[in-house]
């Protein structure tokens, strides 16, 4: 691999990615937004299913010039960074070439997310590549910014768990939580591109469901950044799809150990997140249209009378909760501006 | 009034029911279902605002052949009743002229639901018609059907309050209810007619957000449910816009006195509403295209690994949450078949 | 084939309905159209890929309660009428067998519809039973009443073509057509139920699009009809898809022999389709909600400053575009009347 | 006025900019592009019913940080050009008093678009300015770029003709056009942002249907421009609402003096737009979606077997058929390059 920092090539300094999984909607918005970012450089977009259509003909409203191809492990010299936007369970082993090969790895899927195996084995089955198992760093930005800057391997966190730990992380840092339940709303996008009747237009249109209600991933994933943040707590998690493109929402209902008065929320919440360039604590709830097609996540929480409070975040499912973060993780792994590329 | 029960007119053996305020939304619906009804004739459909204009104008999907007229109450000879869709605050006193002249009354605003004096003054201030405060029957069927049999004035509940309590009800009734978290989400037919930039199409489509979270009038009415059914229990509860027409879902996270499985909570559910001509105990979450333009209440509940449940119910929320319900009543009331003029 | 009218079973005087095909859009509504009939039983629904599943699982809105089964042309006894329900090309060859077997057939593809071989082969390629082409009789009701009224077989004609040529007839059959320009609109019902990336809600929502702009073969049905009528005329036809489920447009620029004014134009419509109890020609523009879910066609002409007319047609296009004048055609084959079951 | 080419001040290169009617769609989006544009500062946001609302409180997904203020004519020193978004027949008095004051002016209004006087009479009344009228450029950037390089007042088209004329001007320059039908359709922030019951949400939902059916003001304005081009003709046109948010599709039906096939047809656009920043002449027919937020305008021209062509064009109604085109044309009046805060 090009040491990038050390010497970039005069007239190119940018670092060369490459997207693997570049039809789906999270690998094309990977795509596109390496394709715009000043610094980096996309060298390739792989698909196995659609090798040889332009990435735009299946997207086009947007603007990478570039044909898909099939990605070919054997031929990686000169790709610096790589995000693999494959499906979980079959990302690890690619995962596991490109780094053979030295290549940066964001990953988007689940396979190197968990650091508990068993966790792991029972909600994906066996994974794909053991000998890495745990080695990733968790890419919830805001929460690991400190490791992500040179990592090598970066597990992109869930979109569900990234809207619903950052709307919980200022109470679980201090202890605070005791218990919680997450409605989560996702917008078709997050279903992803797989064709299937739940998503026809057809069905979906005037139409809104809770899924997965007895028990979806993510709550493991969930569960196991409140512990590390400092609160054990059981979480309840029921997401729901909405009749809409990009866009999620996580609104959390907190138990508390101690009241806190609505001021004395959002004292914590600003002070948490102050400076955060992606994260804004507003002073009234969000909605999904300001984050549409943004990097950002909007926060509001309020107190609730018993004692209680209630913390709502909202994301773009495939920007902050997937390839933009996972761009926003790239950038501190070369050393880059976290922004660049994102606002 | 005429008795209608008693002495039915040879060859028109309908009540004549006059619907107030049938402009907006829900009042224009229980227009649409007194015109469909074989027992009821729509004599009357009355606006302040669109005096003059013909129903089906203004909601062209709707059959009902009248022209809206401004109300008369000095005229109400041969009403036998009357549906009240007016704004909270306003039903009251043309709510206290119906009765005073004998007419049997639907009333679908908020006026007459709570049972706490204090508790309406505070969400709504001022009641328009102290004398009757409290007259009411609350109209959520499947709980007060004995004492709606008969009954001349009926409270119809809030859309949120008829899917929370019907969520909640077998539950609640046992007492093992300690604790609930309500995430609802609407349609814009929830927010009303009038206009307003925030459900403007171009404000709405891609859109979604919680509203009202510093409390919703409806939560006092849900505890106030709760409460009468046996188990007096702090509510939180959001409310969420949606961008789609009609249609209500209440996903309702409950803390359990005692741990109850996946097949003790589906027993418990399926043995409540055993019979219940409207509510249907489904064994897969519900979703809101398979209630839209009905009066039924899809209810699926499940367990969590923690011991508590999560119980769902999805309804029309202009049907069921409001004027379906209206006309199921006035089914009652004039001693019909409760399902006449819904299936 | 049980005679139905000439000797009904006491106890049972509806006529027994197979519908083959009933796990895609129309299939499913004539299906569910069949089990509200009064005259009308559904005693099977068939599907080869969704054989098994109930009918309700696929369409939750639908209150059919019947198992899909696969279709045995050997057991058809008992059965007298059957809607058929498959792809272009696939159909031909069942409807033989089902009127071989003495079963009369509302067939809702196009293997029926056209009455030129060499058409057909152009925009069909082979038919897939010769011998039967040309046997059918076209199902556009308010034009052909008279031959369907016992018909044994029947062509339900396109969406596009049944509110095309309604929205010209009254133009054509006076000869006064002299040129066609036809921009149509479509929900993604019309599409299919076969998903495909382009139906996709992700895909379809905030997005419009012409397509098939090379040629539609719903053309030469047109022009077919067109001729028929009385007035040959090239047709230049243009269907988009639209952000909707169900609905469909048909905007005419009609050039004209003569000029007519707007009250010529509008007194022609109201004289061609009094008395039709599904069209309304209407003095204003029609729109898509109004028709959603009804067999209705809504009509509006008007003139232009240059002398030509602009007609419009809104249907739900599974509806009076398909499934329901499918309903509405058996009905009079069955020598019942015409609207049974549709209102 | 400060003489912005000539000198700019060192460190605040930009031309400073006043957007007048800024809590519109239009006016709104018109702030947005200033406040990003690298060459433009925003310096004021006027509103009459608005004032005193920061911008991103009406439009949250937008980012500019201003404040909504009354518009002021006595203190517009140090302005340098303003676009001015104010409803027809409003517009002109305003635009006459920036202009007075040495103020560039863009127009998005109808009011300097007519080159009749008794045209304008006729479709919008007594005009407001009539000292001014024929002053202004017409900003359809592609026909008039020469002419608006140094223009002083340039009136931007309607979002109707912009999309009409481009998808027809390769016809209309060669003369070969002898008639024209247009079907048009929009999203609902061609309906602007005053709230009516027809583009509540719950009323556009799988709504759409045609409006204006007897003279959109649009009309005029499209013959005017194909007779400038060489090609006097009758137009017909009918605009439609679809229920979507920002997109517009014209879909031309082009009557042509001389048949042409669909390579030639092809070669001709592709000849007219070469170079052209914002055209792309498509190989297959365009949709809404790839021009979404974009300044860009997609086009496809196919022939009919009956000598005929069909054109279509599709755009961002409010930013390349307003908002977007006003700063494309800005940018020339300043000197600046075309495309600069567009891209």
């Amino acid at each position: 691999m090009a040491d990038l920092n050390a010497q970039p090539l005069s007239g190119d300094p940018a670092a060369r990615v490459l997207v693997a999984g570049a039809s789906g909607f999270t690998g094309a918005l990977a795509a596109e937004l390496v394709w715009r970012h000043p610094r980096l450089r996309l060298v390739a977009a792989t698909s196995r299913g659609d090798a040889g259509t332009p990435l735009a003909r299946l997207y086009p409203r947007y603007r990478a010039q570039i044909e898909l191809t099939e990605l070919d492990l054997d031929r990686l010299e000169g790709i610096d960074a790589a995000i693999v936007a494959y499906p979980h369970g079959a990302a690890a082993p690619t995962v596991a070439a490109l780094r053979a090969a030295g290549v940066l790895v964001v990953d988007l899927s689940a396979d190197f997310r968990l650091r508990d195996a068993a966790t792991y084995e029972r909600w994906y089955g066996e994974h794909g590549a053991p000998q890495l198992f745990g080695a990733g760093v968790y890419g919830l930005t805001e929460l690991y910014r400190d490791q992500l800057r040179g990592a090598e391997l970066v597990a992109t966190p869930g979109c569900y768990p990234t809207a619903s730990v950052l709307a919980l992380a200022p109470l679980a840092e201090r202890g605070l939580l005791t218990g919680v339940s997450i409605s989560a709303m996702q917008g078709t996008s997050g279903y992803g591109r797989s064709s299937d009747d739940l998503v026809h237009f057809s069905a979906m249109t005037e139409n809104a469901f809770p899924y997965k209600t007895e028990g979806h991933r993510h709550r493991p994933e969930i569960e196991q950044e409140l512990v590390a943040l400092g609160s054990p707590t059981p979480v309840t998690f029921v997401p729901h799809l909405l009749p809409l493109d990009q866009g999620e929402m996580a609104t959390c209902f907190a138990r508390l150990a101690e009241p806190l008065d609505r001021d004395a929320l959002t004292a914590l919440y600003r002070g948490r997140y102050a400076g955060e360039p992606f994260v804004r604590v507003l002073d009234r709830p969000p909605n999904l249209r300001a984050v549409r097609e943004t990097n950002e996540c909007h926060i509001y929480v309020t107190a609730e009378e018993h004692g209680g409070a209630v913390a709502f975040a909202a994301i773009d499912n495939i920007w902050k909760g997937a390839s933009g973060q996972g761009v926003q993780n790239l950038n501190l792994m070369l050393g880059l501006d976290e922004t660049e590329g994102l606002v």
